[in-house]
């Protein structure tokens, strides 16, 4: 088994809240990240697939395809977007990165199978000293 | 003159766009950071003081006053809130990361002064690929 | 399970000896190491917590707890340091980084699990090219 | 267990194809990275190996040790060198990084046995972007 | 006058010779730079351009525009490809980088300006460790 | 003109303090960096010169001479020291990273000037998020 790793950024808003409690209780819970009027990162996804090497191409999934699958599926939908009105596959979730991850895992698993490669990790980096991982 | 550069970060939403444009003028011109649900970024400041180093001491700005006065006069206005709507020294500027690295200078420009030091240079990293510098 | 680390830093100074050994001794097997007036680094200590995301608020642990644990347990204790004379968790210890990895480990260990997650991680950066890693 | 992982860069020049192939089939198969006058990188190589801690070092790998192994069995092979062409444990293999991640393994593995410690995990990145892991 | 700087990245093989020199007289004054078989870097692009923000947009050039700039003059004839034998630009030049930043000034200077703005510095990084600033 | 940096890293423990205040008096002006036990950095050393291209070679300094400089002048007398204690060119002078940009100029400026090229900054980073230039 061998595993490669793609790193990719996007710019988006969020907040952490939760509509059926009062400001008070989001602040409480969720700190500063409940801000009304929204805060932003710049987030960096680091999707981890693992397969076995090919002796005819010396890899397992070619990376341009790899690029490819992340860009439509995740990169597209979530770049200067809102995280909690604009991303269908988060709709329903509390904004988090913890959920992001895992929403994200969702929306890749499928397709990477389908390249016959297997979904490793899904790593995202929401500050320089903060990330969640994600291993399915 | 010897010169000091403190880095700090701050996570912030904002939205490139005139209200006294439509939204195709804006997406026209400010591309996708014109999406009116907002987008963020993890900013990163670099704020760069001169003088002459004292014989007393060894230095000519105590490394933690400068960092307090970058969190009083900046960081605390600025973290995790939105550019367009909660910041006081951005009101009336498009927010734009050049307008920002302007509107930080003039904040903290006398604050510097009066520590007997001189401001140099404002440096914003808006991505990991963008930044925006300022010398007055 | 999923997974969330926490970056922060650190600046200590510290020897690589053992007392019952000759400075010839400790030369031969610590190398510059073992400096008797004492070198120092920027440790860049990275905790990785896991758990289970709540549905109530899409998270395992608050991050600001996590913070607060880093910094009382830990950085509040090493940050500006001399970790072989001033640091009781040391305390019978070479101060090799394998040695603080493990200690960091069983201090941490007992208050995370106090707050219902599970310790998973404790890596330790001393310099820009050598890490350590320690899982229990 | 503890890890310890030594990170080292090499540059070199590498070309991804296969004789037997016309350069329309490498094209369409291994993209820009076919290139017959060739391209090049600046590889990092992260090491990581692992054993229990000696009571009498607070080690269980001497890093000096550690770093002579990487760089007589790797760096010195491969740094300024085209991978295709000059590195022996490469012959045979498409310069993909996923057969340099298998062939560096297995340079590697015996020479860390001998020292009484465990190969863990051989890491490379080709750019800031992409990287491989490999962990025998 | 304010400052923006836009970061590209390219991979590209070269060595570092003079055709009238012999390889031993080469490997005395270039080192391991002018191994006959080629190696390559990962090399980083940070292109500096200055002016006057306009009241309108809150900027001076368009980041679009300048990233445009930067691939269709730059990026796309160097990456991926060999700096001594296909960049039209580098002919003639023995393949230094300071003879690249040079030679990238060249190229950006003409249409930077033509789009109102004035080209500040061109600076290129070898490796993590080796860079070079040019400023006209 | 053409201006290269090299950048190298050195670890050193030091404390701030004068030797003719109380403990009290230097923890009121240099706070925890005057702890009486020490602590330490990894310190990144930029060092800037700057001259004209030669026709002949493509660069002004050979960078192999000039990180020999930078080695035997400056690394081999700090790293893994105690800079209070055991660097002659730091000794009568409060061991701030200020005073060492200054030191450190002062050390390399004649046998940068003797290789035909001028001295044109020394940056010291102390951590990662406060650094200091010198420009003579």
């Amino acid at each position: 088994m061998i595993y490669i790793t793609r790193k990719e950024q996007f710019c988006a808003a969020h907040r952490m809240y939760r509509k059926d409690w009062s400001d008070e209780e989001n602040l409480r819970v969720f700190g500063k990240c409940s801000n009304p009027n929204w805060h932003g990162h710049n987030y960096v996804l680091h999707v981890t697939v693992k397969g076995e090497i090919s002796e005819e191409t010396g890899f397992f999934i070619n990376l341009s395809r790899l690029k490819e699958i992340i860009k439509d599926k995740i990169i597209d939908k979530v770049d200067h977007k809102n995280l909690n009105l604009e991303v269908t596959f988060m709709s329903g979730r509390i904004a988090t990165t913890e959920n992001l991850a895992l929403a994200i895992w969702n929306e890749l698993k499928p397709v990477i199978e389908n390249e016959g490669a297997l979904l490793h990790c899904v790593k995202i980096g929401e500050t320089e000293n903060n990330s969640i991982e994600y291993y399915g």
